[in-house]
């Protein structure tokens, strides 16, 4: 068994400069969500997924993406894991495929979420937003709430702190 | 007062086509959110913020985003209200800005956290995250719940489902 290579001592910050400044951002994991996601319209095409949009003439009736762009990030999103092509025929008509998601694609639901509850706090019109997320079994609206494992609701983003976890590198250039 | 004009009528989906088809995603709040945070970098540039990194060249150090695309998402953010300049000096140097998050800032959090914690499911290195958030007061860890307005928590997004909210506007074109 090869030993693990030590990781390398990080930068400490100059007096009084940010504790993140000594660790590299390069494995962070909001960082290889965002390269895999790559732009706005991946979560567009997410969001029409999940909405029961599956079809590629559907999904651009309704985000007015161009087709080469939905072809792209459709692919990324099928190469990724995040969706996958399942076929379907219609009478007199060559087999099509349309797109399903997986349970990785399914776990992104509440990234969506968030920023769907962020915009209608901020973004919406006047008489309220465009789609409601809803409970299948009781029809009650749905909202995020961020706990800790000790059980605690975080209702303050300033209760939240960032520390290196067991992945963390230092930074070193 | 003038009358609000009637919404115009849906048009109805064909038979077994998705009900999301008869309304319009135009003014979706996911679609809104991503119009103002664009793109990857703007989402870089709060995960920084969030991080206690405030300063353009520590962000250029954390971040490798190019000098433009760096100010050019800083001043929309500033601009949309989710960040605010603050001014500094440092002894000898003239004075310059640093960037604190608002409380439109603070509320993307969760937008935040959902994609870290995607992230460090599938695609955090072996030896774990590159960074943990924890509950200031207890030291736990946190995670992200989706809540149903009646208490349930939603555990499986297929207990999701989507209606049309107080401001659907019918899909007409």
């Amino acid at each position: 068994m090869v030993p693990r290579t030590p990781a390398p001592e990080p930068i400490p910050p100059a007096d009084g400069s940010p504790a993140a400044l000594a660790w590299s951002a390069d494995n962070c994991s909001i960082g290889r969500t965002l390269d895999v996601l790559r732009d706005r319209w991946s979560f567009l095409v997410l969001r029409e997924v999940f909405n029961g949009v599956r079809r590629f003439d559907d999904m651009r009736v309704r985000t007015h993406i161009p087709r080469a762009v939905l072809s792209d990030r459709l692919a990324t999103l099928v190469e990724q894991g995040m969706l996958r092509r399942v076929p379907y025929q219609e009478p007199g008509r060559r087999t099509r495929h349309e797109y399903r998601l997986t349970q990785k694609g399914l776990d992104l639901y509440p990234v969506l979420a968030a920023m769907l509850e962020w915009g209608d706090r901020y973004l919406a019109d006047p008489d309220g937003p465009a789609l409601d997320l809803i409970h299948r079994d009781c029809g009650a609206p749905l909202h995020l709430e961020v706990h800790c494992d000790a059980g605690h609701v975080i209702g303050d983003p300033r209760e939240i702190l960032t520390r290196p976890g067991a992945g963390a590198r230092g930074r070193t250039a």
